[in-house]
């Protein structure tokens, strides 16, 4: 089977990361992608997760206390825009990862927007080592996601082909708005 | 680094086919994809290769034959809206791959054309086994390039979802307009 969005996400994250190496989940929401991270970056890696809802920390610290990976991963109740403050001047990281929307089974209201989700990109653009990459895989069923997936598609063609590969991977075929996915890679 | 659409082409064929298959290389130019599929399908599968310029099945011819793997091709001097003739009723097909565009190297006055290249999917498509890929990439740059690879997206767009997924692969921050992969797979 082709690999949806979510999966293929995975996939180019397991191509890059590798232990010892810092990442940065963009949108905690329930932790999955935070747990998934801190396993790709083993004992010695980083891994910043930044959520605005205390609910997301709270899930996401259980879920990494369970597999026993809590010590590794700094958990930030703040928006992913804030990641500057968080991230040391000379921390650089491997990959990222936004999962743009709601969180699933939470409050409909609490969405990432566009702007917020530019700032964050700024910031961490910044912190990229090369060949290191940005995925972002964009939900945009609800009201305002179409606007914030163009908003993210503009940002990404403006990317200059000197410095980053930007990929965009979808399926074309469907009624019911599967999500998108774009992968920003530093090159050289 | 992130595959080309060439590269990721390759891997999505050898996820699906496997020894003993059926496929199609529905345009043979310069013969790599033929032999990639000769390779895959093995000593007991079949390739199904077209291309209405001689030259093409004679470099083909050449290659396969350095490889010992002319018999399990059949080179067929024909447009590949042809396939319906030259595949058994019964046939059934894994895979079949397209690359759009002209010959490199050759006459770029001699390239694929939206309406043919419809009917070629059409007639593939009623070969196709569940799970199997139809996999296009779209070298756009050349005049008309825009036009057909306009026709491959608004073809693919209408297959129905009941019956197809369809990925759409592209890099979208390059002025050098490199290929669009788009790849057809069968549901059950």
């Amino acid at each position: 089977m082709l690999k949806t969005a979510l999966h293929f996400s995975h996939q180019l994250l397991k191509e890059c990361v590798k232990n010892g190496d810092t990442v940065v989940d963009a949108t905690m929401g329930n932790g999955y992608d935070t747990l998934f991270l801190a396993e790709l970056v083993g004992s010695d890696g980083k891994v910043h997760a930044f959520d605005i809802q205390e609910q997301a920390l709270k899930t996401t610290s259980q879920r990494l206390t369970e597999g026993n990976m809590l010590e590794r991963v700094s958990l930030h109740l703040t928006g992913h825009e804030q990641v500057l403050d968080y991230l040391q001047p000379e921390e650089m990281i491997q990959a990222a990862i936004f999962n743009l929307g709601y969180l699933p089974n939470s409050d409909k209201n609490c969405i990432t927007l566009p702007d917020t989700t530019k700032q964050a990109l700024d910031g961490l653009l910044t912190h990229l080592k090369a060949k290191g990459r940005i995925i972002v895989v964009s939900y945009y069923g609800h009201e305002g996601g179409k606007e914030e997936l163009q908003a993210v598609d503009d940002y990404c063609k403006s990317l200059p082909q000197e410095n980053y590969n930007v990929l965009k991977y979808q399926f074309i075929n469907q009624k019911n708005q599967p999500p998108i996915l774009f992968c920003i890679e530093k090159k050289r």
